[in-house]
């Protein structure tokens, strides 16, 4: 099914949401969702008919039963491999960040090209030399990299993935890649919602 | 003036693109950014006049003036001190951040209750005990709060800065934060972006 990008944005907030609810509560209403997020119900609503699950009048919708066809729908458990290109601060962070394998994500290695972090491990993920990415990418099948290095070094190390065979890059970094076209570029631009949210200025 | 939210985002990566413009390019056009950012030159044009500025026909903006003008719009200079809350890995890496300073995010100071963090300081921002945060949310006249403790405190904390006099809070949890109303929420949803741009089984 085609699920547009802010559907399943909020789908994965539903099942965050999912993750909280006490044994006890077996019923979950669209407005609790609506209410929580800020948003309208008729659109949480809208929203869940994309994971194809009857929500019940007056009593709203079972709530492990739709965990369980999110998490279909979204494909958790299919999992995909990824790199770490920059062991840095936050590449680190991101590797210790162990609720991503929940969601089907699972840090495989990292690189960098700084000898001393070489070798090394980072929540039990190896730390390879950027010159092996191109081997590995292929010997491991992994197709998707998170890109945390230093801004001047992004976009080089962004043209050096591509060569390697990476085909989606999760950008960090505050650089704009000029990638070839076959490479897909998710900029994570916290710049942008930093002055997004506090910007007191704008339209509701 | 009112900017809506995804104009505000790609006014930043139009400035991200700006700031790695060569000295001798003094002209740029709307082309450049819609195909390194990937979307229509039509929108580009359309967000430029948020900022007020003329681009010429054929030559294009003026690189510097328009950098400027998209500083000014944004109010980078307008710095709003911030509380990183939560002094584990990403936390420590958003404090190690440096960027964030030069577009107006000023981190003040860091706030944990684990007794081996308190004291301690992280590039220069200095860890203190949470239960000092109201008495520094009102003396130092801060609204923004960095979210970036473990998910199962995430809604105690929450709540807490709400009462401390928080008006802002940047979530890098997964939890869906039940807060007062007049505190708005920012969810940095990194499992969504994940999923949103690795799957290749949407709309275009």
């Amino acid at each position: 099914m085609n699920i547009p990008d802010k559907v399943v944005n909020r789908l994965t907030m539903y099942h965050f949401i999912l993750e909280d609810i006490r044994d006890d509560e077996k019923y979950i209403s669209s407005t609790k969702f609506a209410n929580l997020l800020n948003i309208d119900n008729s659109q949480v609503r809208k929203d869940l008919k994309y994971v194809d699950n009857q929500g019940k009048c007056r009593v709203g919708f079972e709530a492990k039963k739709l965990k369980k066809k999110i998490e279909e729908c979204l494909g958790f458990k299919k999992t995909k491999d990824v790199f770490i290109v920059g062991a840095g601060n936050l590449g680190s962070a991101l590797a210790k960040y162990d609720s991503f394998k929940d969601y089907g994500l699972n840090v495989l290695a990292m690189f960098d090209k700084d000898p001393k972090k070489i070798g090394t491990f980072v929540n039990g993920k190896e730390v390879f030399d950027i010159s092996k990415i191109a081997n590995l990418t292929k010997r491991l099948n992994v197709e998707v990299a998170i890109l945390t290095v230093p801004r001047e070094y992004a976009e080089g190390v962004a043209n050096y993935l591509a060569g390697s065979g990476i085909k989606y890059i999760w950008n960090f970094t505050t650089c704009i890649l000029d990638v070839p076209k076959n490479v897909k570029v998710w900029n994570e631009n916290l710049i942008g919602s930093f002055l997004q949210f506090t910007n007191t200025d704008k339209e509701a």
